[in-house]
């Protein structure tokens, strides 16, 4: 199985399908091509949150906003998975979600057809030859070879204390939920009441329906975070935030 | 074969496909996942206008306002096809359209993970789970039980004379067209001619391309049913409706 | 194995799924349903560059702004990839870079159920039975005649000289980017140096990365032609241009 993520949208996506499928029988999945345009943060929280819920498979990923430049091409042996992506951080919250121990390896890259799409001529043959080569371990590859010199991608640490915490928007979902860094344990004992964000008391539920359409709540998602929604609405819009915007909780004595 | 329809946009459908990969070799196909959010009645319109064509197969359905309340949830044995999701009427249209006598089962739910993405982990798990018995019924299930109280959804009817008809707008589709209740039969003698729609003559045609580039007409869509179109142009906007507007037809003497 | 391509949007690509499954036992793979709605030009522009990289395969392609006209049904058998969809020139480019020798039939058609879906009702159908006969030539159909009377689809070619190019924009990837009709080929040693672009001096460069975000750039794309692009940000809007834009490059002395 060959996963396939990108920020390409709509067109470009099929070449990679193309080309997979020209070199290898194995089942494709798309994650998504609408990851945000070149956002490696945002990229790096959602892959850790999607992938691990996949059997064994080489995922090839292509958020990579220095196509073309001097970054090098990982492939990251993490568990029963791969991770094959650019060198700029993205791979490396899910590697380390599915196997702290994950080994790296440098790829040489092959001739590119492209300077732009090293999505369709560089990750995505790449990605049908190591799952070609499956069991075969990486290190089986002329071509790779082991390194500890790769881009770190940290997610940002909140600062969490008995009654509040600091953290910041790490990303919007689709549905414009606005979701922090705090752990959803900060909340865990307060389901039903009132703390209060950025000095305004929200409602904390378990469940968008628990509140009026149009109402704010605070709630944990389904990664585990604390989360700003608004029923049948836009989080994002209904607290005025955006990724990176800093949050501060407070519970009432 | 199991299909996944949701309104979760672009992120959250790769948990629940790497889910039931995880659980089951059943070929996945995805009818959509940009369903209008939370509107029950489009996607009840939609699952029935789509699913049909689909050979024996689960059908996982994923529009779910209700999340984490106390919603029941659903395994319906409608003809060679099993439906699954939440009972708030979501399946019902579809459901009768398969098998007019299908049979209805509640089913035990499993712990969930999250409050908020049952999706992911009470109805992704119960498709692969369901798809793996197959051919043996749900009634063989320890988990379920027949039920007959589930929450209805019926589509509105319209009212329909001879020279008149009086319905609404039910859905849009993403090319804007605006898709009426009025079965297309109220039309089948009028194509080139012209009849009113909320009092303006409009004429009548098989397809878009027998009006000019920017002209309204009135054409029945490929769901057999009334539809107001602008050639080229977002019907919605050329007849100034919206979802649930009425629509008054009259055929001229 | 059979591709997907239409201008669909959201919903109505999974009615041809389904009529596809309930026929044929295909792997399926959609190329894309967000081609820019009714436009020939750009869908020839796109499939021209996507379906070749595809191993044999039947591409069944709906961007039909005639539905329902007299417009004709082509199959076009070009190397070891058969194209299937209307006669309106949207197959040719890619037919012809396919096998410049491609054959063309006209394929009787079937009994539509509507006259505004034949993308379920008509193409559909047809890629499923094309498949199942193969490897049989689609000269033994009863139902289809050899044509050489077809819309013919030309992109537009631009005016090339030692030092200056005048092109147009010929489409808009999903990243903004405006690709024109210039090969790649006129800029070929001008990397890292300025031309004029509509009389504005611009460097060109092989990489986005190549120059500060939000400034604009030259570069030459995937697809092998000159593009305008703004790095992080819409090269259209950044240049001022859309799809038929002229764009005069020259070259600084």
């Amino acid at each position: 199985m060959i996963t396939l993520s990108s920020d390409f949208g709509w067109a470009y996506p099929a070449a990679m399908r193309g080309v997979i499928a020209a070199r290898s029988d194995a089942r494709m999945i798309d994650i998504s091509h609408e990851f945000p345009r070149g956002d490696i943060r945002a990229a790096g929280f959602w892959l850790r949150e999607l992938l691990p819920w996949f059997p064994p498979a080489v995922h090839l990923v292509v958020i990579d906003p220095g196509v073309g430049t001097e970054r090098a091409v990982l492939a990251l042996d993490a568990g029963d998975h791969v991770l094959v992506g650019p060198d700029n951080g993205v791979l490396i919250p899910v590697a380390r979600t599915l196997d702290p121990d994950f080994d790296a390896y440098e790829l040489e890259t092959i001739d590119a057809a492209s300077d732009t799409f090293h999505g369709r001529d560089v990750f995505a043959p790449l990605a049908a030859e190591i799952h070609g080569r499956a069991p075969q371990g990486l290190d089986t590859f002329s071509a790779v070879s082991s390194t500890d010199e790769w881009v770190d991608l940290s997610l940002p640490e909140p600062d969490i204390a008995n009654d509040s915490a600091v953290g910041e928007i790490v990303v919007l979902d689709s549905f414009g939920n606005a979701i922090t860094n705090v752990p959803g344990s900060f909340v865990q004992n307060d389901f039903g009441a009132e703390i209060t964000v950025n000095g305004e008391p929200v409602s904390v539920e378990r469940t968008y329906g628990a509140v009026d359409s149009g109402d704010r709540l605070v709630t944990v998602g389904s990664h585990g975070n604390v989360e700003l929604a608004v029923r049948d609405g836009r989080g994002a819009a209904g607290f005025d935030v955006d990724v990176e915007s800093a949050v501060r909780f407070s519970k009432r004595a």
